[in-house]
């Protein structure tokens, strides 16, 4: 018996063969929480998620997931999980999925054969919540091998509006690919790449679909949708219109291609952890352009579409429905 | 005709008679937009809120508005405009108040007679994408002497689990009551002081309720659950339970009572647009005793409605319905 690293080339067979005792073993790769507390913790209460150890058998509920989805929409990944049902033409009625997390209003989750999707609100803290209680779920559930993406919108940074974004970097608001977590009131920073392997096969599947735009690019994550931004239709607004756009161009000289609220923090904790991740937003504007997101309701809707279409045709390939 | 400067003993009075032209007449507070640009613009588009300046008359729909209460919880939100509703006697059925925001699921908002209730979501980054959209909506609507009250839940520091927090200062990781905001890549400083005579007003609402604990102290804002607050039970643990016992110690000593993750910038943008402002967090747990929240559900249920019932008095006396 010979032991084989995963990589994506060889994932997706493996994935159809969860034996474990053919010649194709490998040595599977377990979502990691890195807290020496944890495993001896009697019960782990999941609070935004109203799930817990205890009274939840999370191995059971959740121990066949290989891909998680993330957005930050409830109603959008809803309508994802739906339209996944659809896709990989699972038994039963996309329309009667349920809401794992119906004891809170924080986050809602679904799942749908081997794909969770879950939503995360707007925000740095707001995702970072809901990643530290997905990754201990992922780890109490002993899931391996698993790829988690983000599926949002975003403002890009001259591109076409309704063009999709698969980022290389996240970075912050000076163009570092890095993220500054508080622990105990000190500055730590950690690194925010993204798995590069990952990121191609998307880029991939977008030329297979040629449906629309796709390319990869930097991806900046402000705190603030108005003055971090750059924007001049805030409640707040002290610079100039030509300072905006200096900032933009410094942004897009330094690989900047759209700018989203959440990306750093995703890729820091999915990178700590060992779980390979991706960040796929479609931009809703051009900011060079304007601030206001002015298209029409039924384009919006086509263009946030856009990631999940792509994503739904990354995830059918791995599980061998699409050769 | 003599002007009268507004204070909160003579706000009562003059809130129940909007005549305009009788001897009590006084400058009245307007919302306060920083923005040389705004008024300019041909149409606001509230993205956020699915509201515009064009497709909406916002001064006909919240011109009247006096108190504004905002909290992270949808449910909680629409539960606290049925209470509200109530509790001033209002016509109609307080089941049947509707989201005007029906339009998005980034967030709702209830309006009932003079006061509304707005969801911000969880953390920095979600509540300043609602007070900019919030700000500007009262602006357009010209509101004027508008109360902002933040009614929340936290992790109490030194306090018995359901002991309401009036916020004095609201302060960063390292106890200063400032709030860092970046704009354009450049990190400026904002003062996080709250109003003193509403502070002062709700302490001595709670004093006649005589129903649960209440206090005032500095409310620590965080942009994490876990590691920024000193939790040994996320995905990542780096530190002790000595070394989380001495920050929770540190923060107390700075005058910290209760730990949240909105209260620094809604602070900070209150203050800087004019607006008289307010934190009522419910402590769900001695941070001192555990990090996880492990009270039965009902208890907790109770627990946050603690500072609805405090505002709910609040609203009442200063309508004039208390005397």
């Amino acid at each position: 018996m010979f032991v084989l690293k995963a990589s994506p080339a060889v994932m997706a067979p493996i994935l159809l063969n969860h034996a474990g005792n053919d010649q194709n073993e490998y040595i599977k790769q377990h979502v990691q929480v890195k807290n020496p507390y944890l495993d001896a913790m009697e019960e782990d209460i999941l609070y935004h998620f109203s799930l817990s150890t205890k009274t939840h058998n999370l191995p059971e509920m959740f121990g066949d997931i290989k891909f998680v989805c993330v957005g930050g929409s409830a109603n959008r990944m809803k309508a994802f999980a739906q339209f996944i049902h659809q896709e990989l033409e699972l038994p039963g009625i996309p329309e009667e999925v349920r809401d794992i997390c119906e004891g809170t209003d924080r986050y809602c989750m679904y799942k749908v054969g081997p794909v969770l999707s879950v939503s995360h609100g707007m925000g740095v803290p707001s995702i970072s919540i809901m990643l530290h209680e997905l990754i201990k779920l992922l780890h109490h559930a002993q899931c391996s091998d698993v790829v988690l993406i983000r599926l949002g919108t975003s403002g890009g940074v001259g591109l076409a509006p309704g063009t999709v974004v698969v980022t290389s970097k996240a970075v912050d608001y000076s163009f570092r690919p890095q993220f500054e977590q508080v622990v105990l009131g000190k500055v730590i920073t950690r690194s925010t790449e993204l798995d590069e392997g990952v990121a191609n096969e998307l880029l991939q599947c977008s030329a297979e679909l040629q449906s629309f735009p796709t390319m990869i690019g930097n991806t900046m994550c402000t705190h603030d949708f108005y003055e971090g931004q750059g924007r001049l239709d805030g409640a707040l607004c002290s610079f100039s219109h030509e300072e905006k756009l200096e900032y933009l161009r410094k942004a897009y000289e330094a690989g900047v291609r759209n700018i989203e609220m959440e990306s750093t923090v995703f890729a820091a904790m999915c990178r700590v952890c060992g779980v390979k991740a991706a960040v796929v937003c479609v931009a809703l504007l051009n900011r060079f352009d304007g601030d206001q997101i002015t298209s029409p309701h039924d384009v919006l809707v086509e263009y946030q579409q856009r990631p999940q279409v792509l994503v739904s045709h990354f995830i059918k390939k791995r599980l061998g429905h699409i050769v």
